[in-house]
């Protein structure tokens, strides 16, 4: 019943060996805000992030996200690298713009993409990593937890500040923040909002690695990915979200409840006020 | 869905920024066992537990602690700091003698207060800390882990030692110190009865720092509570309390569940024996 | 409601002393496979499988040590050290031969075994500790992690190693895993199908201390015992199977269930081909 029902709910998200049914939740050309290299030898994917100046994860990016990672998946690649292709950010989290003010059709469309990206990754079937080359507050630290092995950059921070801009996480973020550190650093780390350095985030084990340069964060996700050589690989898919089931499970028991509390939250003036503020600052910074 | 039931149902509870209707629960005068200091410059509340000789957790005791924590949040402190007036002893735990031969409705009374006590320490909208300038067993530990951070003075001993007196306790004050201490150190620890050292508390992540002074440990807890300054307060109680649902739940979805069985247990012969062999134990150590 | 379900579920599977329900199970004489020695000072028991070549856990070794485990615990001994006979394997993990093109009715009897035995020492009542004095893969370091101490041996190897031979383990054993190390150590080391070195296993948690000689790890087993003569028995069994109540009733909530699923499994190609590779490959290391 158990191992029935797990794979038969995840199945129901996306098949083991190839996820045509994520791919056409995100319909449209992909834009070539992502790019896609297959190393031929290892066979591994490195999926980078495109999106000038800061990766900002708008719509387009989300998609194209998505996109490239059922492509990847169905490639029969070896593994999955995500990193950037701008040398200083990872990615700057969710592009705040669409939660101020928002337009209240779009906000759904940019939360349910939100949720799409987070599945794809978090149950991909194939071994994740992450070349963190950058920043990643936010959603850029979520996604890096979504993956299954993190090496980083120095000097650079990471973390859900999300209480800074008054913004309440939802429960499957804390949960995917959980699945990687210990729960009284989940919760101390939520409510400051903290942001890691590297090296305070190899200390309490958000991270895994750090890197002297990109191509050896790359070189390292790649070793991680090696690691899985002895094992079959759809018993691994299968045991790896067995092991992340009921991270997953709160969000799949309720997406349309998340989107809603999400949304009223969103809206809320607490929140738009603090959003405000958050962004007079960032302008100021510039 | 998620986030409007949590906030709805922690609404219930006690609304996010004054707690009116925990206080309604605790009727009655305040008497006097709790006094709370103000610093004017920080904002930051220090609510000292005042009850000689070893601040035993007595119905009026938990009475004034709730009292003080409710006016503490709905005075806009910046932060509440729990500590002792005693310098041996932070709290000696619950008062062994309401569970002796008890009076059946007094024992209820005595039980809901110390559930109420520890929704109101647990769930507190403000930055929490306890400055432990003392031994902090069993109830008095439980109080200390329902905070967000724990400084102690050297030398004392910490930790929930209730299978010591042939106590059971309930599930939500395991989840309580499963909420700071890995899973497979709170089972070991509740099944030997174990009293950490200082040292040993800071080994294990029982508390997080070690103070040489009292006033040490003040400034300490008063640091921790200004690595908040960036979050929006309001964020950060509803974060807060989003990581503690689960543990809150177990107690709430059933609160007079827990009642009833702990007054059960409380009345076995086994519990009775036990805890009669315990107080002689005490009164010869005198 | 809690307490009283709590004692009420667990006196259904095993009463809190003597667990005759259980060993009705297991009908039938013990086959010799396992032998007890308890202590006349201390009043331990050694229980050790005593299976050549590699005590693989067999339906009739399966058998003795459900009847060992609940005899020692009738008999109020005061704890329960497992090991070996064998200096260089502690147990060699479930009899993949049962799995390989299986008799579907001896299948079902198999792996219910395998739930008894696990149950049977996860919620042993008395202190529990594994002297692991050899190899402990797959089932073997599954029973290990029953426990609620271990002790190991250098130059050997411990861990859960099922998805190299395409083997996708029930969500209890998960928990089980889960219930000694972090969560994201197990994530990763179930991918992998990881065996750890008795230095790693240390390191990570999944042993408490390395012996340098069989009698030193029974002694070390010993000292463990010993630091729960200060808790009251009764309420230290209780307390132990509070703490283990949420991964027990994953399994006993749908046992028939997880058989089921269990039994699926085993009979899909992508399992019994990998097996079959698996048990190729460890004949031609012979």
């Amino acid at each position: 019943m158990l191992r029935n029902s797990l794979i038969g709910s995840l199945r129901q998200i996306k098949p083991i060996l190839c996820s045509q049914s994520l791919r056409s939740l995100s319909n449209g050309a992909n834009s070539g805000l992502t790019t896609i290299e297959v190393d031929d030898k290892s066979g591994i994917a490195t999926l980078s992030m495109n999106l000038p100046p800061v990766n900002t994860l708008t719509l387009n990016l989300m998609h194209d996200l998505i996109d490239s990672i059922n492509q990847i998946e169905c490639n029969k690649s070896r593994g999955l690298i995500l990193t950037s292709s701008n040398d200083k950010v990872f990615s700057a989290g969710l592009d705040l713009k669409e939660l101020y003010k928002p337009d209240q059709e779009r906000l759904k469309e940019f939360w349910t993409i939100f949720q799409d990206l987070w599945l794809a990754l978090h149950l991909c079937g194939i071994p994740t990593a992450a070349a963190i080359n950058g920043h990643a507050p936010a959603a850029g630290c979520i996604m890096a937890t979504a993956c299954e092995y993190r090496v980083m950059l120095p000097d650079f921070v990471i973390g859900v500040h999300a209480t800074r801009f008054s913004f309440l996480v939802s429960k499957w973020m804390m949960l995917s923040y959980q699945s990687v550190l210990p729960r009284r650093i989940v919760e101390r780390a939520l409510n400051q909002g903290k942001l890691f350095s590297t090296q305070e985030a190899l200390e309490v084990g958000l991270i895994d690695e750090v890197a002297g340069s990109k191509k050896e964060a790359l070189a390292q996700c790649a070793a991680f990915i090696g690691t899985f050589d002895k094992a079959n690989p759809i018993a691994r898919t299968l045991t790896k979200r067995m092991c992340r089931d009921s991270d997953v499970t709160e969000l799949l028991r309720d997406r349309a409840g998340d989107l809603r509390a999400c949304v009223d939250y969103i809206n809320t003036p607490l929140f738009q006020e603090g959003l405000s503020a958050h962004l007079e600052g960032l302008k100021e910074k510039k």
